[in-house]
């Protein structure tokens, strides 16, 4: 075994703290990887809050992992030591329904492994995440990094780089399309950046105001206010695709209305409430579509991933040692992050 | 001039009564069509009691007509004295933006002039509808109707089989799938017998026990209980498409859950007061697509009478004179048809 230590939740009242704990030794198809930097997303909070329920303590979280690796099993072939390599939100699925077979793990019918609280069905107990010193993991489930990024931007990648690559690919984005991003955030910051870089024209929805000039930064080709009627009315029946980002509830309709006939509004955000309901009317006189989107398979994270190399793109994040986790979940909750918090692990030592 | 006698609403809460107005005479393009038959479907009930707002009275419904024609204008090149003809839920539209070059009348983006309670460019006032011994319309808004199937049962193809046609198609339902139904009323029973013929493994879902024989009778290879918990258990992760024609609101979630990875629901019904809100996970966590279809553009409209012609499919009906229409009405809001009243036209001279 191997000791390891990380930063837990003892209850969904309980900050993090250190919580030491053993990791597998690598098996034969094994990867052993010290983590350098993990990503800190709006999932470990609710997670470690048992916000969405289900959650088993210590819980230790972390599903936007990027590290080194350190040793493999006899039967690794794409690691050796010394590589970069990266896990995202699952470490194994059962490998043998048709969406693992088609490379779909995310959609896996019988059982997704999460890269924390899940079952762990090597160790025993639960998986435990990234906030933590190293991490074993079946090759299958690791990604290859690459070499030409910023590497501690390259963690959200895992978690809000797919969760926004997949549709925009699901659903072809590309040139000449006019594509809707909703929501600022650690998804939708991404959501614009890969937009742009599919060749789509790129609309961000916002709230804020002030939020503009940064999402044009980003690759925004125009920025609407969504509060402002006026404004909403104008992008009717205009847009190919809409990704929507936002988790907490909020009115729908506004949104469907700007789809042109055929075309699909895609959440990837799980509000902890309901929405107001949408309504039926909006999709059928124009048949539109609601639809959901959850993260993306192994094959399609590495192609995400390559496509960020070929086209120089990150995160935008802001470093914190892990001792200032508490407090960056306080200002996660306050949107006071532009747009990732990203954990330097060397911090675990200190 | 053509005078004409019908039956109107003169406000949202007097019955249908006697009413005598004029048609145009037939211009260039233009079709006289002696009505025979019209369908009697639930949109007539919402626009005479005015229950979408929006109505004008007086107020002629009917838009599931079929009849012959009397007189053609010289440009007709479709139809001539003697044929049959048919007439659906538009009567014109505004023929020149991408949706009508496309066929897809339906979702025209600037004006479509519906068989009743519409503006009328040519007469001036509103259009008036099947419930009246002759229409006079535009050959292009004209449909072909097979001689080999019983005319009255013709009828409600013009909108309960267009209206489940259109979706079953759009999603490409055919052998190899398990399309659900929800609700068997006049929509349902349509789109059972169309799965049916389409080769798909048809599932009724009823929260009607005593529907089941009929459900089977008229094509459903199997009938789920939709109030049995039990039963909608066994059918999680099923289906490759979902017509759901209630419009009465109810948990969508129900059948969400039902589909497949990357399946379609697809409403068809507009309700007064909106569904319970779905569960946006439902829709992430497989992919899933909740949509909207509304009737069929004229081509596939035309289609779809062919389709039923080789098929031998027409609707289940009850005739009525006219004078019952609204005893008709009350007995529709029962659920007490199988599954479409059509009104004999020659019982208006009676």
């Amino acid at each position: 075994m191997i000791k390891t230590l990380g930063y837990a939740a003892q209850s969904a009242t309980s900050p993090l703290d250190s919580f030491r704990f053993d990791r597998r030794e690598p098996g034969v198809d094994d990867v052993l990887i010290e983590i350098l930097h993990c990503g800190v997303c709006h999932s470990d909070l609710h997670i470690v809050r048992n916000e969405w329920g289900g959650t088993t303590y210590p819980v230790v979280p972390g599903h936007e992992i990027v590290g080194r690796v350190v040793k493999v099993g006899a039967g690794v072939k794409g690691f050796k030591p010394g590589d970069l390599a990266g896990v995202g939100c699952m470490v194994d699925s059962c490998r043998s329904c048709p969406e693992c077979l088609e490379g779909l793990e995310q959609y896996c019918r019988n059982e997704i492994i999460f890269t924390y609280n899940s079952p762990d069905r090597n160790a025993g107990g639960m998986t435990y995440g990234g906030y933590s010193g190293c991490v074993v993991v079946d090759e299958k489930f690791v990604l290859r990094i690459p070499a030409n990024l910023d590497l501690p931007a390259v963690a959200p990648l895992l978690c809000a780089g797919i969760t926004t690559y997949s549709p925009l690919r699901h659903w072809k984005v590309g040139k000449g399309d006019t594509v809707g991003v909703v929501g600022l955030g650690g998804l939708g910051h991404m959501a614009v950046k890969l937009s742009h870089a599919f060749g789509a024209n790129t609309v961000m929805f916002t709230t804020s105001p002030g939020k503009a000039a940064d999402a044009k930064r980003l690759g925004a080709d125009e920025v609407v206010i969504s509060k402002n009627a006026d404004e909403m009315k104008k992008q009717a029946n205009r847009f190919d695709f809409i990704i929507n980002t936002v988790a907490a509830p909020h009115n729908l309709d506004a949104f469907l209305q700007l789809l042109k006939r055929d075309a699909t509004m895609c959440m990837v955000g799980v509000p902890a409430l309901p929405h107001p309901s949408p309504s039926v009317g909006n999709l059928i006189f124009r048949r539109r579509q609601l639809a959901g989107s959850l993260i993306g398979g192994i094959r399609e994270t590495q192609e995400m991933l390559d496509f960020c190399g070929a086209h120089g793109i990150v995160s935008d994040i802001e470093r914190i040692p892990i001792q200032k986790i508490n407090e960056a979940y306080e200002r996660m909750l306050r949107s006071d992050v532009k747009y990732r918090f990203v954990i330097d692990m060397a911090s675990l030592a200190s």
